[in-house]
């Protein structure tokens, strides 16, 4: 990739609370409403396993960007009906049905600085838990009456099936390319973040050309969210994230840096890394090495570079989308921006 | 339950080739666009994995009873279009993802005489994969553009999901009653055999009262269909079905005959079932002995009775339906006679 797009500065934040912060105060109500809508459909009469599940998963907490998404760009083109409501609690099932299946396929065991569901139930709670979970949300997509909406939403969930198969097979190969990494996180991350915002211009009744916009932008900021995040697990950060530092190293994960420093990487360095990576034997002192590694090559950096630039065209997505008068066409730019500035 | 209800006898299809069969024959151009659509669709060339677990599932045949259950119900309704292709194709690739996700549940081995999926290749793949078929079955059925017919499939889908998380709990417990039972099998079985139907009707654009026909066809049906073949676990039959006596039992999974052995059961044939299925511990001789009560206590005979009942019902729920002229009303109540004559 080249380097980052210029943005003209009047477009970066003010400096105070975080975006995700203030975009959750201005849409306060929204997100409580949104929170209801998953508490009730969460229960079930017949199946109580379901709620203890799902009481674990939403009390875990995490910052509900998916359903901000789609609440702001409700907003922001000027919705004033409630649609947009069920919408972000869609989003935010269909995640939390994701992380179900994730946390079984990866055999994780913590998530957010708790125990995973798998690890408190057991793998078969999971599995089924989860497709409860995205069949209800799928109820609540259909309630909307958008088969606009259910198109994006069907689409987006395929892209996701697909990136997590194709993960399997990719993420413990030093074969893996750039190109495959980038259709992972696509499906791990940016076809949801992409779906919850362009769903939310949908049913605002917004332009084709808008519509595009947030679409694009939701994709851009997801690209540029999860190769920071994979970058932060080997860099670490201040923020408020739980995530330990080398957690996917010590899980023998394939991420963007590691990709950058296998293709520039020596006979020696490439040993190294067959070893950690694709026979899963990280050891004792193997993460400093790795690191290491990373700097020589610069390839912490050259991935930051990446998220950075889809960073910025997050941003320019957004560009032609008129501001709305409490701002929330800056916050979602503002968004994307300090989502990599926890690289700085 | 009470006793089967009278059937006209005029009702009853003729001896010959089985039901199955002819429909088949009726339906088999249909029938081979549904399959070029289910493979068409499993084509990925982002994660290669899905295609052979899927080639692996179709190959493996099965009698495609759901797709059959939509292209009949839409031929019956005089539909000429062809959105009741990508609607069978639907309803089967949902199933299929079911069973996968089910086999992982129950950590099966084997399925209609061939390794399963997870342990050809692993819980992941068979998770995965699942999911990748149900976002492609919920890609076609938004391709038909009805919102009704979408929301009959979130519902079944609903019913499906809460329908397999209750069996988690309530398929080794002795307290299991027939009504949390029939809810379950309604989940597993007649949920998906009711949407098929109902579809197929809805995409033809028939009146309320044949759509309510079809779906109450559909899901008593279901109902008979997997009483059935919780019987014959037991029992046997000299059918086309490669399922094997005793499987259940081996499972320790409780089904209505052994529900209906323990509530009249003497306190020594209770310790005999807690042993063998809440303890999960049969062994030699076991399966002879569980026979043995079941016979005492008539739950073999009760059970078929009731999987008659619901049989009589699925053919009455059709009555009103007008015959087509290849007599697809005729073969579809003969489908349903046929399911529970297996246990004659």
């Amino acid at each position: 990739m080249g380097s980052p797009l210029s943005i003209p500065s009047m477009l970066r934040t003010e400096p105070g609370p975080e975006p995700v912060e203030r975009l959750g105060s201005i849409l306060a109500d929204d997100l409580a409403a949104v929170d209801q809508i998953i508490l009730d459909r969460m229960k079930s009469r017949n199946a109580p396993r379901v709620e203890d599940v799902a009481a674990h998963l939403f009390a875990g907490g995490g910052k509900r960007l998916r359903p901000l998404l789609t609440l702001a760009a409700a907003r922001l083109c000027g919705y004033t009906g409630d649609s947009h409501i069920g919408l972000a609690a869609t989003v935010e099932l269909i995640h939390t049905a994701t992380l179900l299946h994730d946390d079984v396929v990866d055999e994780s065991r913590r998530r957010r600085g708790r125990p995973t569901a798998n690890l408190l139930w057991d793998n078969k709670s999971s599995v089924l838990v989860g497709d409860y979970l995205f069949s209800r949300s799928f109820q609540l997509m259909v309630e909307t009456g958008s088969i606009r909406v259910l198109d994006v939403l069907a689409n987006a969930a395929a892209t996701i099936a697909e990136g997590e198969v194709l993960q399997l097979t990719a993420s413990r190969s030093l074969a893996t390319d750039e190109a495959t990494y980038l259709k992972v996180i696509r499906g791990k991350t940016a076809a949801l973040f992409s779906a919850s915002a362009e769903v939310g211009a949908i049913i605002a009744g917004a332009s084709d050309d808008v519509v595009a916009g947030f679409r694009d932008f939701g994709l851009a900021f997801g690209m540029s969210f999860q190769i920071t995040d994979d970058i932060l697990d080997y860099r670490g950060h201040s923020g408020g994230l739980r995530k330990n530092v080398g957690d996917d190293f010590r899980e023998s994960k394939l991420t963007l840096p590691v990709i950058k420093a296998v293709a520039e990487g020596t006979p020696e360095e490439i040993v190294f890394w067959k070893r950690v990576i694709e026979l899963g034997q990280p050891g004792d002192g193997d993460f400093a090495k790795a690191l290491q590694i990373l700097e020589r090559r610069d390839s912490l950096d050259q991935a930051r570079s990446d998220a950075v630039e889809w960073s910025d065209k997050a941003r320019l997505a957004l560009s032609s989308v008129p501001e709305s008068e409490c701002g929330i066409r800056g916050l979602l730019m503002g968004l994307a921006e300090r989502s990599v500035s926890r690289l700085y």
